[in-house]
């Protein structure tokens, strides 16, 4: 089984590892590869570079997709070769998981339409205002609609990484993974502890 | 304020993206940079590579200083330059952390003599071996010895870096960072919900 990450330029940190240290805790049950645009360097908001080791033109085929959310979505809204490559490659995917703003890319390439979905709860508009038809859910922690199972804000992405391991694998390997981690994982997936904050996003000052 | 961490070849990849998302989203007033032997790729235990922005012979003054665990740490604790970079570097800081089995490293290094520490509870004897006169705790989630602080596994780095946020910062920017997150912060540093897995490692089969 594959997972590819799909970095962009100011990606969040955490809406990438969070997920990523989970799978990865599965050893050789998965292979966890990096996508960029073009392969190489790709800073996150926070400065630190993850190296994409393939491109859109060469990354091989996937099973499992991650796309991270972060202040770089918004300009991902307007970048057709990655909203393209997502059209190309979701649809084949078992499950494609989006983090945090990630749901607004999803949403933009019409992915999600007819669907249940989530995003950040403070940046909540940002993921609503590309899909009108996209059945938005203001109060979850992440929501699996099968195929796309997206998340709320960036820690949330975690949460919903070991559901779908939980899913795609079995609750005793999620568990497992949960004390390798030594997290404590918030189960459930329609408890949001931060859906009072809706659209009240603020950045730390 | 800086805060460098210090990557090496299988780190473990939330052991330091977990606290450098917190770190990150302070925005303008911290800079994060990556260092490691060499600058340049480093791989993770899991795959995904980062880019280290600076070698042990150029990387700049650090006020803070990060050390992730991982399975990478049990060659790094027979690699003199490594050691030598801490024992030169973390003296001087106003913090270092540590994740996870990173605690070893300090541990080796002679830079946790006489103070109270703790690391990863599955794994636990492979810190507690390195300093016999490290005041090892076997139930914290984190142990704030002030110059040194030092997490338990993976995911509790991530928690005590919000800790040190409330320290060096305030506790309001620490909530905001908590909320910006969506992160459900484990506050209490002698609350640890994994004490009881004490040297039980398992890895997820």
């Amino acid at each position: 089984m594959r997972l590819g990450t799909i970095f962009y330029h100011d990606f969040e940190l955490l809406d990438a590892y969070g997920p990523l240290e989970m799978f990865g805790a599965l050893g050789d049950k998965i292979e966890l590869i990096t996508i960029a645009q073009q392969a190489g360097p790709v800073s996150s908001s926070a400065g630190p570079k993850t190296l994409a080791d393939y491109g859109f033109d060469d990354a091989p085929d996937l099973d499992l997709i991650l796309i991270p959310g972060g202040i770089g979505t918004i300009a991902e809204l307007k970048n057709d070769a990655l909203l393209n490559f997502l059209r190309q490659r979701c649809p084949h995917s078992q499950v494609t998981m989006s983090v945090c703003t990630g749901s607004a890319l999803l949403a933009k390439a019409g992915l999600l339409d007819g669907l249940a979905a989530t995003s950040n709860k403070m940046f909540f508009e940002l993921a609503r205002s590309q899909g009108d038809k996209v059945d938005w859910q203001e109060s979850a922690r992440w929501v699996d609609a099968g195929q796309y199972v997206t998340s709320s804000g960036v820690s949330a992405g975690t949460d919903m990484a070991l559901a779908v391991i939980e899913r795609v694998f079995d609750a005793e390997l999620a568990e497992q993974v949960m004390n390798y981690t030594e997290y404590q994982w918030h189960r459930q997936a329609d408890a949001d502890p931060f859906a009072q904050l809706l659209n009240q996003g603020v950045t730390p000052s």
